[in-house]
């Protein structure tokens, strides 16, 4: 980079595109009007609209805020940048939740450089609760007031909470590794989408595996769980950033124990 | 009943019942001493500890402003009456959610009389949303306002969304009934225990199904989702506010076409 990080600067501008999404999306979700019965609004897909309209606004605050960063995002692309940093983005990770209306979907935004993601954030604008991690600090804020954010320490397998959005998880094999990690598990939960990460990260649970992510799907999670003392690898313990399978771990025993099953999942 | 029914006073208590929950339960939650790591609290189960405390302070406000009341509990079992009505009570459903941290559990609270509950209200503490139904109305408050609740209306099943808390629903007869009907639908989604039927009654989502409840756990949500307009019985159509298999729905159709398959699952 030609420039030295102006970390503040990145998580200043992260607060502001994620402010930017909530004031967007808000009035998208569970809007009546929208996602039940009206009949004039047929053929018309309120959880496109906000995705689209949320990454818009994202875009227009960066291009003001730090206009030589690259973008990725879900909705239009990747544009380059000139100052080694990537905003990578998705502003509904989650439709289906939120077509639901569980407010389990989030916004995503992460900073990476060519390490990968350095800076994270998951928001979920309903709730009003915000998990944050990178640049040595995580934290949360929310509806009763904020903490840092620590993950569980090391614990078996067999005292660990397992997440994971769909029981199909991925194709049969992906799906067999999973059930063999759940059967081994204390609890395994299932419908959080990006909502489990945050959980990970907040010391609630012990485990998220899911498989088909893109890298705008976990780069926040990675930053926000590492920065709490978690480990987000792949199925083989390589790097998660790019997406695919991935698992995300709150310490090295559940991910190790994890690991030892899932890393014999035959690849695709 | 010897005396009238003051419904203003019926609501007004459950508010009070509702609230004293909320602040008996709420420094449980994701409590980092009582829920993670702490070596001192081996063997120490917080949910069962939030559940009875809050079970003990909803008896302790029905004491006083409903004495003649029965009560039947989660925790403390049954407590009779003598005006007819009954006040059914799960202080903390959801405990697997509660433990995991996810704001999907909640406070149910219902008021039934010899017919079944004639008024209900599914509290979730952390997000501060609450939604209730009966004496002519249906409606939420929650962190973006209030709203009145209407289901959604008639829609075939293969356009609806159909939640269920664990995909293994029940024994297997019932699984497979369960996975029949969301072959058909248009989304099936997992894991939110009862925050599900608050989706039904805001007119999110279609039908929820489930298996082995108990009363405590359904009165409530029969009671706001009937308010709201939707239906709820067991798998055979018949009433279900003595728990077992549950379907609820937002309108005849999804019932309709849920039923066909449920009421062919064979009887345990």
């Amino acid at each position: 980079m030609a420039e030295q990080l102006d970390a503040q600067n990145v998580i200043d501008t992260a607060h502001a595109l994620a402010d930017a999404a909530r004031a967007v999306i808000l009035p998208f979700f569970r809007s009546p009007g929208l996602t039940a019965d009206n009949k004039a609004a047929a053929g018309f897909d309120p959880v496109t609209a906000a995705d689209r309209a949320a990454e818009q606004a994202i875009r227009a605050v960066l291009a003001g805020r730090r206009p030589d960063d690259a973008i990725v995002g879900e909705e239009f692309g990747a544009t380059p940048g000139s100052s080694g940093l990537t905003w990578v983005i998705d502003p509904i990770d989650g439709t289906r939740a939120f077509l639901s209306g569980t407010p389990t979907w989030g916004v995503l935004i992460a900073v990476s450089d060519s390490t990968g993601p350095i800076y994270g954030l998951i928001d979920q604008p309903y709730i009003g609760e915000r998990f944050e991690g990178g640049f040595g600090h995580a934290r949360m804020t929310g509806p009763r007031g904020g903490a840092d954010l620590a993950t569980r320490s090391d614990r078996p397998l067999s005292d660990s909470i397992v997440f994971t959005t769909f029981p199909e998880v991925g194709n049969p094999d992906e799906m067999a590794g999973f059930q063999q990690v759940a059967a081994q598990a204390k609890l395994t939960r299932y419908g959080m989408d990006c909502y489990a990460y945050a959980l990970v990260a907040a010391g609630q649970i012990d485990l998220v595996i899911e498989a088909g992510l893109s890298n705008y799907d976990i780069q926040a999670p990675i930053a926000v769980i590492e920065a709490a003392g978690g480990i987000v690898t792949d199925w083989q313990g390589g790097p998660a950033h790019n997406g695919g399978r991935v698992v995300a771990a709150a310490s090295k025993q559940q991910h190790a124990e994890a690991l030892e099953i899932l890393s014999r999942v035959p690849l695709e």
